[in-house]
């Protein structure tokens, strides 16, 4: 079997991201996908806010969630899908920049597990900070690819 | 100084969540308020799925760290406002159900921080079923109530 | 196949309790063994202190983590053995007891995962304070039992 | 006021941990002390094992979060102490090399809370792998130094 190319890999990934409506309805986009790690940027933008005006601690977590499980994607064969079976997430600054990126990396890949952590960065012109870090690990479903519409 | 009547209470964490554009946009509500808990109802809809039409696991961590950072709340004096510092969440069955329930309540509670737990049902028909489970800590501000507008 | 009786699941964890020499070191016993649940006592002695003199925080955490573990290893078949996948530890009170008591249960028993909590009592004559909550993913490895000696 | 010099550090962290009994009952020592690092490095030995002969998760644990928690005993003014509030451990690998490391690090200080991350390594020879991964939150006690006996 011929290994999976890089571009084959932006496909089956981005098929998934785009069928999920909770991704588009924050304004989320994936534009880096690579072997072991993902990156989901979302703008700051008023629908998604907290009682302070900031990006809402919920929709972090939803980002590195995502980017996690994501990275996990790119170490799995092609007929496989991934679950989240649990994650912490530290905030450690308020999400108040123009752009948030959630950098999901894998950390351990094993056959039925894999551990990721992402780190959410909060945008600022040139300034980035680091505002939430998550430790996850996911569940890998044998030959329960996602399928194609 | 009088204390806070039911009233009061719910009337105080109404308005800190009505605040938050990102609960709206996902279509949740908080009809449950008391002192140490509250709940926040989520409808399914196609708005806010992930890739096989179940509700986004990301969409169950921000209601589940809602209802837990809104359970805080309860217990906070009125001139102070809390932080979500960290979350743990397990996801134990897919968030198949027709409404989604987080019930927030208090674990312990202290002068600077608060351990809260939420736990998510699916519910469809008469059956309900727990589809996640979250342990929280929150950090309190003192004397930096949540302004009205 | 005939289901294992509570002597027999008693007897099978208990065999695997007293092979872990780190148990015996700090003193913990484990007196209750049910369906679903474990208790693993720890008396308050010299060797286990932190520098304030309370039960060292890891010694807690030992206990909470084996107590969880040893309740998911009830819902095994007997051929089977369990893996620490992760744990999460919230430290409420200090463990200022003379008795700590951390009783594990299951939360959601699946096939290859197994979900449980564990709760840390300190114990002083009549009066039990929750010290320490944790919330714990199992692996369970089928047909690799623990072999007797 | 003056700074504390690097040999004061030392001098204010072995202190407290060598009134860790539990730490001297397991047989760790903490050679490496640095603002915001420390490792705790613990011989194999047979008092610590689990039921496979590999060092309990337990006493991984203990050695992460004491290592987190010194390096954030490391950024705070020395009459303050420290306390976990709350950890989150990932088991990577069995720990069975013949030393384990546990690197600590601080991710954010802030006055009142510290955010901590620590690796545990399992050495055997020239080899060192990954075998925990923990996320840890501590809680400053401003003005309660740890008093000298």
């Amino acid at each position: 079997m011929q290994p999976e190319t890089s571009e084959q890999l932006v496909r089956r990934l981005s098929a998934s991201f785009n069928k999920q409506t909770a991704m588009s309805l924050i304004k989320a986009t994936m534009p880096l996908i690579g072997r072991g790690c993902t990156e989901i940027h979302l703008p700051r933008w008023e629908g998604i806010q907290q009682q302070h005006g900031f990006i809402h601690g919920g929709v972090v977590g939803m980002i590195a969630d995502s980017a996690g499980g994501y990275a996990a994607m790119t170490m799995t064969p092609e007929n496989a899908s991934v679950l989240t079976v649990e994650y912490k997430l530290n905030m450690l600054a308020p999400a108040d920049g123009d752009t948030l990126i959630a950098r999901g990396s894998v950390i351990k890949s094993g056959r039925t597990l894999i551990i990721t952590k992402a780190e959410v960065f909060s945008v600022r012109g040139e300034k980035r900070t680091l505002c939430a870090l998550m430790q996850q690990t996911i569940m890998v479903m044998h030959d329960r690819g996602e399928k194609s519409n």
